[in-house]
């Protein structure tokens, strides 16, 4: 019974983008403006933590990729805002075929940066994106904090990556 | 009530394999050819998308992992068809179980080579894999495509990584 | 319906150590000392298989992070054993919310130590968190082992980490 097996779906979400060194620049994080000496290396606004979650929901539809709906190559997703990027794809991809949002984790590498602080103020923003007529409560947002304990690029401070894992459920 | 609890199980698999170029070999994604100026450095065929989802499929199911299973050692396995390897672990471990795929998602990191026009006929032949007597359906099978940005061994197009996520379900 | 939304919960934790050189001293992984000559840079034990584990889990609930459950920089925590942790947390956090673990899927990434014959004796360390009242069975936790393939500080030997991945579901 096919109705059955797709009551529910696993969606698993990657974005990784450079940063620079660029005083009083700041980036945007699920939404929220971190205020850091950083810049992020992007054709958009480089919110990596939405784009890892854009991915991980429109994976878990089998609906394509962040790339395929929103192409670098095209001029108006140039500093496109992406937590408005993520409540379209919420809306139209996933919501229209009938599926709510379960839960959503999401694990942030990041050095030199602390971001624990930040991190309700993160979920906060990130939960404006899922709020519809269906109540998607901030317990259903997870954003964890790590770092990469100096090694790679990441430990070196020269990008940031994400992982997003989604469960989303048929209505 | 064990049943109840067994009823679902998430896998996660990840495979990375280095790259080095090689002007007309190519290499296989999925079971699907990819024609490129690059090849995989493997002992099987190394097919790091099968692989990553044997990884995931086996997990759910605590059966161990692909090495285990496919022992690198043994000579029946030099260039073994990753493709058929997956085949046969979905048939005689995961549905001999009573488990079926409910939903795959998989990113591939992956520089230098574009990938987004392929990942149609690479959920495609990923696809046969899982055909069976219960149907499952292309819209279950999800590939998404990333770069790394420039940065570490995938940045550099040494190599080529792929994360899997699996949800199965007990009929 | 939040209650049937709230039915199961997906976590993804990840954890990285740095590895040093050091005959004879080895490292605890899911609770269970392995022998080898390298040591793990860290705070605490260093058990980067519960750490990741940890974080899947509050992560699956969206209660925070291990850095926020247990700051490093508190003493008290020097030298923690990871897996009294991690049953702590289980206890603590999770089954007092009413939630249980349905399965567990890890995959541990390490160069030079060969992790596949002493992969049983890991799960059933880790599966000791996991005792209590309701059982847990062997077969709901899976340890996976992988390299990588010599690139980047992982496949240098210079680090180890890990992905977890859990599914939870409320009783």
């Amino acid at each position: 019974m096919p109705g059955n097996g797709n009551a529910m779906r696993i969606g698993h979400g990657y974005d990784l983008h450079r940063l620079r060194p660029q005083p009083g620049v700041g980036f945007c994080l699920g939404g929220f403006f971190v205020h850091c000496d950083y810049a992020v290396i992007a054709h958009s606004d480089g919110d990596v933590l939405c784009h890892a979650v854009i991915d991980s929901l429109l994976g878990a539809l089998a609906l394509g990729d962040i790339g395929a709906h929103f192409p670098p190559s095209e001029e108006r997703w140039r500093n496109a805002n992406s937590l408005e990027m993520l409540r379209s794809v919420y809306c139209t991809q996933i919501q229209t075929q009938g599926y709510r949002l379960v839960n959503l984790d999401c694990t942030v590498i990041l050095e030199k940066i602390r971001l624990r602080p930040l991190i309700d103020d993160i979920r906060s923003h990130l939960l404006g994106a899922f709020e519809s007529s269906e109540a998607t409560d901030i317990n259903q947002i997870s954003v964890k904090a790590k770092t990469k304990e100096g090694v790679d690029a990441v430990g070196r401070g020269e990008a940031i990556e994400v992982y997003a894992s989604c469960l989303l459920q048929k209505r």
